[in-house]
């Protein structure tokens, strides 16, 4: 294997080797579902940031573990050595800002208190896979609201999904019944099915803020809605796209995005022309029907309590 | 326990009440050497981004754990499920940045390539640990220069050590030869003194750094340094305040931080009338003799070796 020599620049082009690899791993993480202007966002980030300079602490992991092993590596190895290396040339291009120190508490508080546990391997892969999808949905959202600026017509039902299940509901709804799982001794892989439900009910709650955004009482919510205004891509607007005639669709791509009072009304004009109040109580009942159904075929019974104290808290809800 | 009550207000301030618990944890780190005012900034920071919200991710982690246990919680099952609570609301304040995109790839790579290894949840935490040092030295640097920015007699060689311990020296010369270790089946509680050698070579590193930004040739280090104009705190200017007299002093504090190419040479001038150069040069000569006497110290010649490895690299080095 030429790229695991000991010449120095074949050594350093194996380590870039490995790179290559490890970037098309995580374009291809399945625990994201990518579209390609986010991979392409994030390919280009990461080859801007984490290759660029001397890679003298990456590649000073390969060099020591070879000299702790006392002779050449295998692929394998030097695969392992290199991951490491690169982990730690990632470690360096983080930016400072209170974000990371703030993520950074997490994983003190978890292993002050949960060193030990049978589940606290668990409990560090949960919260890392969790604020990876969460990170990735906030991207997700910046790169489609970017490009709906341009172009109104990107803002359509799957688009809008995806982002509302990495963004909002992994982090809101499934990770908290996770947690609780795993501290009552539960393996997380014999419950797909509450991760699904978990996530159709972050979905629903999504879809409720967006509609209370638009038509909610301020009094109520405590905040005037600005979706309209923001040019955000709320399930108000993807519905009217969805179901306006040639006028209508004229009448919100003039108007969507501004901040001006006299847009705002004619936007809500022509959602209130479709119906969109009645599309979203159908929309309501349909998917709480769905929802109880589902939960009701779960075989453990604390376990259909707890979805169910989920699902009353936002069934209906005014704010 | 009143505060692990069925009653919502109750279980609010039972709940916060462990956020307090977990913030002086926090701040009482043994990872990072605080100082005052680094530990108020973060109290500041979480004070005003963490507890503000509704809590309801953060609160049903208990709640659901109380369903699925099917009675009520011990103290310590009360502190342990809200703990996750906290964890859960910590995600949810990370505000979208590539830092943070970039910082998750870590564990993302870590999972795909070592899940499984005996080493796994060692290298988890040994990232984590060192991912959470590098921020906060990160941090103290940012404090300590908006300090000295007003008061420059802040610049003490304590501080100076400090921050190149946390800042750099844990990711660039600690980091890389941990794992190592931990691929080669040791245990890191047994390598603390070499812990110890790999913060000094940091240190080492960051003087020389120091040193060649105001007196290496700008041709071979491929960069015209600015750390006199960009009033860092040094070890140069760490030196000198050290030793200056009353006159030196008022030239440095009339020309420390100034773009201007005048002021830049008056402060150089002092450096020189002082010596900084044979100051340097002594520092490299009792550095090096220390940490060769500290590594042949070392039982095993293999991380002897890992440790000269590190150490020729560095010596001497004019760039």
């Amino acid at each position: 294997m030429a790229s695991n020599g000991t010449n120095g620049q074949d050594r350093r082009s194996g380590f870039l080797e490995i790179y290559a690899r490890l970037k098309s791993e995580l374009l291809q993480d399945p625990a994201f579902d990518f579209t390609e202007d986010g991979r392409q966002w994030i390919e280009r980030m990461l080859d801007y940031t984490v290759p660029g300079g001397k890679l003298n602490r990456g590649l000073s992991v390969v060099d020591s573990y070879k000299l702790l092993k006392g002779n050449e590596l295998s692929e394998e190895e030097f695969l392992l050595a290199s991951a490491l290396g690169w982990c730690i040339e990632w470690v360096g291009m983080i930016a400072v800002n209170d974000g990371i120190l703030l993520r950074n508490h997490i994983p003190r508080i978890l292993k002050r208190h949960f060193k030990g546990k049978p589940y606290y391997v668990d409990l560090l892969d949960l919260f890392n896979e969790v604020e990876f999808q969460t990170a990735s949905g906030q991207m997700l959202d910046l790169i489609t609201t970017h490009e709906g600026e341009t172009d109104l017509s990107k803002y359509k039902l799957p688009v809008y999904n995806r982002i509302v299940q990495y963004k909002t509901a992994y982090y809101s709804f499934y990770l908290p019944v996770a947690c609780a799982l795993l501290m009552s001794g539960e393996n997380l892989d014999n419950f797909i099915e509450v991760k699904n439900i978990l996530i159709e009910m972050g979905t629903y709650f999504q879809v409720q803020d967006d509609y209370l955004d638009c038509f909610g009482d301020p009094e109520v919510i405590g905040k005037i809605g600005t979706d309209i205004e923001d040019f955000k891509c709320s399930w108000m607007v993807v519905q009217a796209l969805d179901r306006a005639n040639e006028n209508q669709m004229k009448v919100i791509s003039e108007n969507y995005g501004k901040a001006d009072q006299t847009c705002i009304t004619r936007v809500k004009a022509v959602y209130k022309d479709l119906d969109l109040q009645g599309v979203f109580s159908e929309f309501e009942r349909t998917s709480f029907e769905r929802l109880i159904s589902s939960i009701e075929a779960q075989p453990s019974k604390a376990v259909q309590e707890v979805l169910k104290s989920f699902l009353a808290k936002i069934y209906k809800r005014q704010k």
